[in-house]
């Protein structure tokens, strides 16, 4: 079907690349990244591994390694949409290749080289990225290298399975470098609207959509053919989501949140079929939760999220979700391929959107988000961990559960209430490291139970999170400091004890167990 | 010139009463209160102290306080739109009248019975408050007490010198309790922008203001006529805020934020003469930022703020503030009479509006507002406590800081680098609450200089904010304290050491001072 052309010796599908000046520019990796020069900031395609660029990273790794083998020195800053797949992220990270990243990893390569202060990790909310770049906070963005599914004859870009930050990167690179993936379905074309009229204040006006199936900008990216220095093509699928099937705990949890939305629509604070649009992170329990509603009473569900996972597509499949909108895919194998089998149905079904929108405060609060994030560990008080282990190592970025947590209707947060086999607790006295606060932290669910915090004060919220999340055989430690700083003359509105409020940290450290 | 009228045995003035269904139901305020019932929500106008009714709380204290003596239980819970007049806050917590208290207060003697456990505290962000009792997180409203300008002739209300929730309160209660206070002139009617277009989503549409002076809603309050039980009438002034003339530690904090502005005009960040709107928070360091404005470079700034403080008033009279948006005045004894005295002149530039609106994460994200704060303390890694000392004792709730902070253009946060004659510091390792995080807080400042933290790993933020913001004394202590965390195998992403992390507050607890 697809007559492969030869062109500057590298060959290309004529229905991937439609303009002519684009097949001009048509060249290997190797060449392509012969013009990253020390000290670039580079802004890659890539949101949650879907969309990340496949050619340029082993080679650009490649070329830093000979570089230093000549003595020289070639090192860039890195900003993405997200994570990106952890084959490119350890890639660069193993070769020494970044100073700077930001604004997500979640890669073990990447993160020891942050944890060991080798390379400097900003982390913040993906919804502040692009007006962050724009801005100027990171320099100047000397190139863009952006994996897209085709050229049009027009000169416009079709995005590959995730859009990000791409029309930032592609605004304000100085050169742009192409990857065009010919693994990407064609019938993707459609999928996506870009939206065009973010602006920097004081030029910024209303964004005009109130429903997550409304579509508001363009198919296509753009770009400025004069700063496109080179298009390289590629046949590589996207990295696979290591998803596993549903275990008893995340059945667990899943269960509770099924109960809550049931509860809910019964005090009338959700519509009863389609409830409000969902979010849910990455991972196993997000993947559980959305496919515990594949069993419940919800109708003509909506979702608008960063991600779609695989549960996302059978939901979509079985007519439980009228409409997903995204930013990106996080598919495993089976999920990818359902896809790319079946792209004309899943099209009509999905809008991808830049990250900026997907994300976007404005749009998480009209719309009335039902956040559902994943956690490292809450206190008893309803502060959240999502990043840093015992307070120093960082695991991953915050992601984008700050915009959906701090704007959204309902701000959940997910988690076993055990790790390592019981020897740590995701309920502690304390955390040593807060993402989200009390104010916006409003439900928090294990496989014990839910605690709702809403309306409650410190001292009432504290009981419920140990009585109804927390392991039992934690119960008693956190019941006892509880007991101990409600006791003192000075416990104040949040009781807490200082020199003990990281025991469980400190304990774990020095015995390998927050048990006593 | 006005003419007293008696009626029902209350004596009014016609302009201020002009519907007669609100005339016949003139009463006093002691049988306003004879409705409000034990275990009664409460709900009251007062924002800042501005708009807090002034008959109601004494008469509500001084039945309490008979009900209790004949064996009776009468205590409510209160919610408002922030802080109410200190002296009304006394009252009520006092008489021990108050089960649970939301959002926002300051005051010592309501703070001592909520850090002692008698009075359940909820503390949210004020953009938060009307559509978590929509949600009916709050249970149901039972009376709404509102203090207006007026009733008009065809039964609409106008607000006094606060906006907060009073719309929420109006709508939502059983019951309503006016007090119409002759001592807000007149000529305030126009100044209000009440939006009555919010919804609960999906219902929710995009909000079409733009500019700080945009109108989008009605100058007056609507209510239900058939909910008000009792019209009381009050001639008492506005309580006065408690502020100083700048001191020369808040003067160097101002000249910081200053030139940090005429920087980022440099960048190209902001528009060189008007910046983007301003919004700052209450207190003595806040007016002294914006008196700094009136000698620097900016004109045609805008407000978009909560509080309006003395020091925009000047900025107005002076031409260099064009506009000023909020939800309340929080003025001095002078700057009360100062606007009395021109409201024709500030009723054209000062726009009051619900508190849902003034805070709107959509609309303070579009605006591009740049966000002025007050803090307890910063970590070195700029998480930022506003609420609670020495992680327990709470100060003041988080207002309206969070709404600022999280959705705005650039989030700044402003204190004297050391409080209690030096034995306290402003920058500690860690703090004991976490009330905005580092993905939120950008910038830090105190009268020693002013830390940028945009775009900076944790490790370089640290040595930044003590360098440029510790008090000197307290350098050493802090670097030995990076040294030593960074110096650790695991030292990681955000080196700390756990159990040390709050040795400058349990030195506090133990000695007085953080200082070794």
């Amino acid at each position: 079907m697809r007559s492969a052309v030869q062109q500057s010796g590298t060959s290309f599908d004529p229905a991937r690349i439609r303009h002519p000046h684009f097949r001009d520019l048509l060249t290997d990796a190797a060449t392509a990244v012969s013009r990253i020069e020390d000290g670039d900031t580079v802004a890659i395609s890539g949101f949650a591994s879907a969309g990340t660029p496949k050619a340029f990273a082993p080679a650009l790794a490649e070329r830093m390694r000979t570089v230093r083998a000549a003595g020289g020195r070639l090192r860039v800053n890195l900003l993405t949409g997200a994570s990106v797949s952890n084959e490119v992220e350890a890639m660069l990270a193993e070769v020494g290749g970044v100073d700077l990243r930001m604004p997500y990893q979640s890669e073990p390569t990447a993160r020891r080289a942050i944890n060991e202060g080798r390379v400097d990790y900003v982390d913040i909310h993906l919804s502040h990225v692009a007006q962050q770049v724009w801005e100027g906070y990171y320099g100047n963005v000397d190139v863009a290298v952006v994996e897209v599914a085709a050229v049009t004859d027009d000169g416009k870009l079709v995005p590959a399975m995730s859009v990000g930050n791409n029309k930032t990167w592609l605004d304000v690179a100085d050169k742009v470098i192409l990857e065009v993936n010919s693994w990407v379905p064609l019938g993707v074309e459609g999928m996506h609207d870009v939206y065009y009229r973010t602006a920097l204040p004081p030029e910024r006006r209303p964004i005009m959509l109130t429903r997550p199936d409304d579509r508001i900008g363009q198919a296509h990216l753009e770009v400025d053919p004069a700063k496109v220095i080179a298009v390289v093509p590629t046949d590589r699928q996207d990295s696979a989501s290591a998803l596993t099937e549903p275990d008893e705990t995340s059945r667990a949890i899943a269960g509770h949140v099924v109960e809550f939305f049931r509860q809910e629509v019964e005090r009338g604070r959700m519509p009863a079929g389609s409830l409000l649009p969902l979010q849910a992170g990455i991972g196993n329990v997000a993947n559980a939760v959305l496919s515990g509603l594949e069993a419940g009473p919800f109708e003509n569900l909506t979702c608008y999220s960063e991600v779609i996972q695989d549960s996302m597509l059978r939901l979509i499949r079985e007519g439980k979700v009228a409409h997903a909108s995204a930013t990106s895919l996080a598919l495993s194998q089976a999920g990818l391929e359902e896809l790319v089998d079946n792209i004309d149905l899943y099209r009509d079904h999905i809008t991808l959107r830049p990250q900026e929108i997907s994300n976007h405060p404005e749009i998480v609060r009209r719309l009335g988000i039902i956040g559902m994030n994943g956690m490292l560990e809450a206190d008893v008080y309803g502060n959240v961990n999502s990043t840093h282990v015992c307070g120093t190592r960082i695991m991953n970025g915050i992601g984008g559960s700050g915009d959906f947590t701090r704007n959204g209707y309902v701000s959940m947060f997910l988690s076993p209430s055990t790790a390592k086999g019981g020897a740590v607790s995701a309920i502690v006295p304390m955390i040593p490291h807060v993402d989200h606060t009390e104010h916006d932290v409003q439900v928090i669910v294990t496989e014990h139970g839910l605690a709702d915090l809403r309306g409650l004060s410190p001292r009432k919220r504290a009981r419920l999170v140990v009585d109804n999340c927390a392991d039992p055989a934690y119960r008693p430690l956190l019941h006892d400091y509880l007991d101990r700083a409600n006791a003192r003359p000075d416990a104040g509105n949040t009781p807490h004890m200082l020199e003990e409020a990281f025991s469980f940290h400190t304990r774990f450290a020095a015995t390998g167990s927050m048990l006593e």
